[in-house]
């Protein structure tokens, strides 16, 4: 396999995100790792990603400010509060206020411009559709939208270059990706997942992104080796 | 026809966005007027916006932030020269080096994600296909791709909404085009077309957005009240 072949990957910070670059790496890509400082309120995923970039090697990590707090309508990016204590089936059953208006549109935009500028035709994004909060722009149908619209969008495109949209996680559940990650060397005590953390970065353990990430290491017969003001919720045993 | 009904216009500051603005706003919509400041060597387009959205009388402004000069791989957003001198030939043969990778694409997922927020189920981008530059984001069949994306990518689309991408000058020559914002009392005085203006705004006479401009103003009859350094080149007569 050639050295040269390059991947965009969306790194989030976390534990999803990483899983995803790491397994872009082991398929023998090059990473370019993109990051976004988009004013959402667990800021320290930012700080994880710088530090998840480092471990994963990339070749070149760019943190893009866009400030969605312009528009609000998220718990992320607003002063809503964020949901605790939800159930899994409350979770499967409506979309939260933690949903931010096409963001995975916009940060997947963002990828398609940066990988034209590398000349990279593929992309990954670690999204999943099993253990999630019931986002739209995590279901595979908008993928496929968004390739076959991203195929019409550029110069690249037009000249006969196909764009793929990797999605290594979306059929899997929180704890295969969690195996996955491990048996890939990944480092989850670097990884943020929390959407509502306290000054010093604990995370909350009761957000939906607590609760199914500690669901995740239970299920996979792991401890979450990250701190929790309190690991709680009917979902979470460890 | 209703007051209540939004749409989230993309508006550059150029001659197509304010004419398709005014051509929303003659359909009836309450306009949410939309610019980048995304490091564009052009900058007075920013300044013109500001002023076309007040003479538009839209509800809303807002100016996002997102430096894609962090990629290049434009000459908008870098060191690269702007072509000049450009015949319409040439226009037509190639995509030119004024290209930014997935601009209309980032552009567009933005103005989705807040035409979201303020439950606006209408977006206009003033794309043109006849008198321009060959991007592919200014194509049909992009829009329409983008369109069918937006539609699985967001909450509202879960819930039935239809976005619809509203593309009004897409089929207009640039004549057309000048001929139908000026019977809309578009005041084009105060718009921005040029890719490389002077240190004081003046436009340059040269490249293809002024040719393209000037050929317009002379072909509709009419005469551009902006300020040109030289009026010049193959494609423009005044």
């Amino acid at each position: 396999m050639s050295a040269e072949r390059k991947a965009v990957v969306l790194l989030s910070g976390g534990l999803d995100s990483v899983t995803a670059a790491a397994i872009a790496r082991k398929d023998g890509f090059d990473l370019y790792a993109l990051t976004f400082n988009y004013g959402q309120r667990h800021t320290w995923e930012i700080a994880a990603a710088e530090k998840l970039a480092v471990l994963l090697n990339v070749k070149e990590h760019k943190i893009v400010s866009l400030d969605l707090t312009a528009f609000g309508g998220s718990a992320l990016t607003s002063a809503m509060l964020v949901p605790k204590e939800r159930t899994l089936e409350a979770m499967a059953g409506e979309i939260p206020v933690t949903y931010v208006p096409a963001r995975n549109t916009i940060f997947l935009s963002v990828a398609l411009g940066w990988a034209e500028v590398l000349g990279a035709s593929d992309i990954f994004i670690g999204v999943n559709a099993i253990d999630y909060s019931g986002y739209p722009d995590c279901r595979p149908e908008f993928i496929h939208a968004f390739e076959a619209m991203a195929n019409v969008a550029t110069k690249a495109g037009v000249q006969g270059v196909r764009t793929a949209i990797h999605t290594p996680l979306i059929a899997m559940t929180k704890a295969d990706i969690i195996r996955c990650g491990t048996d890939l060397g990944v480092n989850y005590s670097q990884t943020h997942s929390c959407y509502d953390p306290s000054p010093i970065g604990e995370s909350c353990g009761q957000c939906d992104a607590c609760l199914l990430r500690l669901k995740g290491f239970t299920d996979a017969g792991l401890t979450d080796p990250i701190a929790y003001i309190r690991r709680a919720g009917r979902a979470a045993h460890s």
